[in-house]
């Protein structure tokens, strides 16, 4: 089977312009298929903020309201993604920017019913398997940011872990998915105080007593959860490291296994 | 030849939701292969004012700082697209958005040595016709917003009314191309003060004409200019018009002939 690379960019590096250019730089030089899929950063909260929208946030996650969508859908699919597929254009990787909208590449259902409400924030139902898979073959590399739609005109804002994991699911029926989560850390760690307590493989077992013992907590456990997801549907390898180790992956990281 | 339709929305259309919404829907209705370009409306200029970054302009174009830029390329490229383009999906329209940099679709070069300083603003230097063709031929509905680049990492800003022309000619080799450009009144008025006062038809000959004698004037010469270019390099028809009447183009509106 063909090789198809998924990697997910988010955190503080989409904050920063030189380190965001050196990993753009890595990833172009990544070899085959590839899709990249981005979070946001800070901007869009520090946006809001200038514009006297509070940013609000649950458990991790950010509260969507109406006003906070359409900044959201600004700076994500507007001004991130495009200055990401620029410079991936200009390091000879020929990406296209992707909203979920974008040849309906993602359809969602605003998420219903939850004791939380997250307001305009989708749960992924379909990824569109032939688009991507015509891109790619074509020698485009997508670039998604974390915009879906519900195929009723309704934009919708999504995880970008989430979407990263979905992507890398679909596209396993049809390819040899790596799926690739970055972000601050070389990997996970037993100790969020100490960059050297590197956990360097975590089966699901293991991780499910980790997160007993409290050693995976907050954020990371959605993380590995779409990690777990994705191994389970098929996906082949699922990597969580830093963007810096993107060119080479041979360095330190973490690697998730079924068992 | 296969038909391609390349229609132009701009103005006060795009600050409307439910006229913008009726448009895209008559758009979608549109037979056969078909690109959309649409301009910012002034949200741009109201946000930036919002931001505490005065608009400039020059001749009806704006000048494009940095500030500016960000701000057009969230606008443009980020919100006003991906509604539009959710909204096409919604309609049964497969649109696909895309800026310049998107699969370099279009590669444009900084305008430099004019007599006004515009900043970030590009000139077209090449319209990325495989790619399009491919899109189209797909069943994809390319919609532009009016953002480039210059193919080393730069976003620049581009009058929406030129990329629609120079998509229609680059198309026009390989398509039968029309060229529809809308705006607010029915065509070309010889009195802008009387909406009655339409041009049902204009020759290159009789536009320079009503130029010397300004019946037409301002922002509506570049707009005419880039007609007459489109039709020079081969697009097979021209059309000014409302942007109500694209349902049925048989209603009253301005054709251009070369002579």
């Amino acid at each position: 089977m063909e090789k198809l690379t998924v990697v997910k960019i988010g955190g503080k590096v989409i904050d920063s312009p030189n380190q965001l250019a050196h990993i753009l730089a890595d990833f172009s030089s990544i070899e085959g298929h590839k899709v990249l899929v981005h979070g946001g950063g800070s901007l869009a909260s520090s946006f809001m903020k200038k514009m006297g929208i509070a940013p609000k946030m649950v458990d991790g996650r950010r509260i969507t309201d109406e006003a906070s969508l359409d900044v959201v859908i600004m700076i994500y699919a507007g001004l991130i993604n495009k200055q990401i597929v620029a410079a991936l254009q200009a390091n000879q990787c020929n990406a296209i920017g992707l909203s979920g909208a974008d040849g309906n590449s993602i359809k969602a259902k605003k998420r219903e019913g939850a004791t939380v409400d997250f307001g305009f924030v989708g749960d992924i139902e379909e990824v569109n398997v032939n688009l991507l898979t015509n891109l790619v073959r074509k020698g485009f590399s997508p670039v998604f940011s974390a915009i879906t739609h519900d195929n009723t005109g309704q934009l919708l804002n999504t995880n970008a872990d989430t979407i990263a994991a979905e992507v890398a699911k679909a596209m396993s029926t049809s390819f040899d998915v790596s799926l690739i989560m970055t972000f601050e850390q070389k990997g996970v760690l037993s100790d969020p105080s100490d960059p050297e307590s590197l956990i360097e493989t975590i089966s699901y077992e293991a991780f499910k007593g980790y997160q007993q013992r409290e050693i995976i907590t907050d954020g990371m456990i959605p993380k590995l959860d779409n990690g777990f997801d994705a191994l389970k549907a098929g996906v082949k390898k699922v990597i969580i490291t830093s963007y810096n180790n993107l060119a080479d992956l041979s360095q330190k990281h973490t690697e998730l296994y079924l068992s």
